[in-house]
């Protein structure tokens, strides 16, 4: 009788937790694959550090085998090309594979709401190589006004789209790299220019109004002007076009823009033929996606709604980690035999958001932290995460110590 | 009475080396004012090394202040316009200044020799910030080339045009650094083509044979494809043409291009009205540019003939800081009343061609030298270069020191 075969696609929070998960509770009863386009994982909470230059890529990545027990999973380094739900196969650029339990953990891609533009002509914080991207294109401009002759002014101006989790944390990095880069290239700092335009009335929608007051202060500091309430009507190879008001546009040139604005999920839920909102699949309280029963959807291709205020959840990796658990409890389960599934609910312990590695604000377990405290917070909830995966070792080795 | 003026364009090897001269030379007799553009030095000799990434540009160039005596020199950090000798008068951004003896140091420009687009599509190893912009264009492209969806195979073509000394040093310091920007970007070094396209016979003309095939060989086996005897016809966008005979060309497409294959003095030469050929003047045998007894010339805006083999001596360092110390007595010997002046003979102690830090070939007081004992002693000349001007406490600061 052939062993049942897990599949797990995607090797991010939600992936590799599922994974390091099962190949505790499963010995045997089943066979395991991994699935992910690169050999590492990638810390996606720390992408806009590597981004900004302030932290290189390879602190923010590590080895897939370095977590996984290779005994029992099998790891597969290809890129998923679609789900056959009716077929219960899996076709990747190197073949088909057949799974009798599936879990989908592709994590997310940018959604642009479809501005004009954004595609083509904005970055976006989504991996290490989008980030190494975005890293030395900011290094190549400042070499490039530092050597022209006739200078460019906006090659020094960087718009940031988006005042939310992403756009403000990369924002603070930017405040400490900005100095650093001018110091390189022999550039006056006053020359450089950093706005955030973001089309909602407020930075940091949910955030507690005093930890925003506080964290706006801090990033105008570092030089950031804040174009609030200002949506972005068209980006180009010169900038951007915002709205000043329902008939007035007004243009900012500026040779990057990074598009943090919002995220979607996996374009390959849409093309498996899920329903879906934004390629994310409102799913049971068991992790399964409507209508299958062996397969499972974490991170942020799931879609939950937290009922106390009838908004979905927002995808991070403490809730991507958090299913993750569960979801290796409920395959181990039917695995063997059992048909009563847990459910999934959320423990939310808070939320910190860095404004760069030496300050930050946050709401953890309904305290509210500014500052070095929370900065210092922010670096145990980056540990917590390296440890959850792949204990000690890997927080010694990756873990961020810098705590004064 | 006013005191005569004596007023140094330039801070590069021939200015520099006449200013720390002259102020231990001159105690009050004379007012001494040095003019450069930046306020610190760069080795021209090292930019090779920032250019390709393998040495940081800051370790390549020093404050002046630091090697001045700010008691007898003053320093004025502008650029030159423009040299009216005769109204003894230099026209800088920052207004006039008039001048009893003036000292042209202004240095080499990239000569391209009319081959058109190179203006426009290739950079030149000529300046701290030239160097740092190759720099960066090579790690854009590779940041590049990792994150596009359809990857651009030329990004990774590097093209150098030149196999003379700048161009054999440049390739060898690529050739250290692909490997590690391959490592840096996830990209496969066989992706990654170097070639060296060179209109004369051979690479290193003038060099012994029997250290041109060493040199040959060690680059080739790093990876350098050579195109000897091939003129470049024209520098575009995408790349450059080669004429493979006198119908055919050939495309290499390449989003580097390189140009290291010859310089010229500087255009100032020639806006002033000086005889000259490509920017450089035929000098006096005290260094005084013909029909002008107040004005010097050193580095490589002149021009000397070897007369052994009747053809100029190379724009080298070495010339330039022997012609500095000639220079600088010379001119102390007209402030204090003397009017007969030093013969300027060149001392040519032997040159010596890197392949990389740990490489080299040379012929070294008649010697010939290759490998880790070439690489040293360039070593030592470099240091001898910052004791020359700066002392053993330049030789601390910015000395080469790995040796083995």
């Amino acid at each position: 009788m052939r062993k049942p075969r897990i599949v797990v696609l995607g090797a991010g929070y939600g992936g590799l937790m599922t994974v390091t998960r099962l190949q505790k509770q499963i010995s045997g009863e089943a066979e395991i694959i991994l699935i992910n386009k690169n050999d590492y994982h990638y810390e996606t909470t720390w992408l806009h550090e590597a981004s900004a230059g302030t932290m290189h890529h390879d602190k923010v990545r590590y080895d897939i085998k370095s977590v996984i027990n290779r005994s029992k999973v099998h790891f597969m380094e290809t890129t998923v090309e679609d789900i056959k739900t009716d077929e219960n196969k899996v076709i990747t650029t190197d073949g088909e594979v057949e799974y009798d339990y599936l879990v989908i953990a592709l994590g997310a891609e940018p959604e642009t709401f479809g501005i004009k533009g954004l595609k083509e002509y904005a970055f976006s914080i989504t991996s290490i190589r989008s980030a190494r991207h975005i890293r030395e294109h900011l290094d190549y401009q400042f070499a490039t006004y530092s050597q022209e002759q006739e200078k460019k002014d906006e090659r020094l101006t960087i718009v940031v789209g988006g005042a939310g989790f992403t756009g403000i944390e990369f924002l603070g990095e930017l405040g400490n790299r900005i100095p650093e880069l001018c110091h390189e290239y022999d550039i006056d700092p006053s020359k450089v220019r950093i706005v955030c335009v973001e089309a909602a009335p407020m930075i940091l929608p949910g955030f507690d109004p005093e930890l925003v007051k506080y964290a706006r202060a801090k990033l105008e500091k570092k030089g950031v002007e804040f174009r609030i309430g200002t949506p972005i009507k068209e980006a180009t190879e010169d900038g951007i076009f915002i709205a000043i008001n329902e008939e007035e546009v007004e243009e900012i040139k500026a040779s990057t823009v990074v598009w943090a604005a919002g995220v979607r999920g996996s374009n390959l839920i849409e093309k498996a033929g899920f329903e879906n909102m934004r390629a994310r699949v409102k799913v049971e309280k068991d992790l399964r996606a409507p209508g299958h029963d062996n397969v499972f959807i974490v991170g942020d291709c799931s879609l939950m709604i937290n009922e106390e205020i009838n908004r979905p959840y927002p995808p991070t990796a403490q809730i991507a980690m958090q299913q993750g658990e569960v979801c290796a409890r409920n395959i181990a389960a039917l695995v063997k035999g059992k048909h009563d599934l847990e459910t999934f609910v959320p423990d939310l312990k808070g939320t910190v958001c860095s404004l760069g590695e030496d300050d930050a604000i946050g709401l953890v377990f309904g305290k509210k932290l500014m500052g070095s405290s929370a900065a210092f917070m922010k670096k145990v909830i980056d540990n917590r995460a390296l440890y959850m995966i792949g204990g000690a070792s890997l927080v010694f080795k990756k873990g961020k110590f810098k705590f004064f």
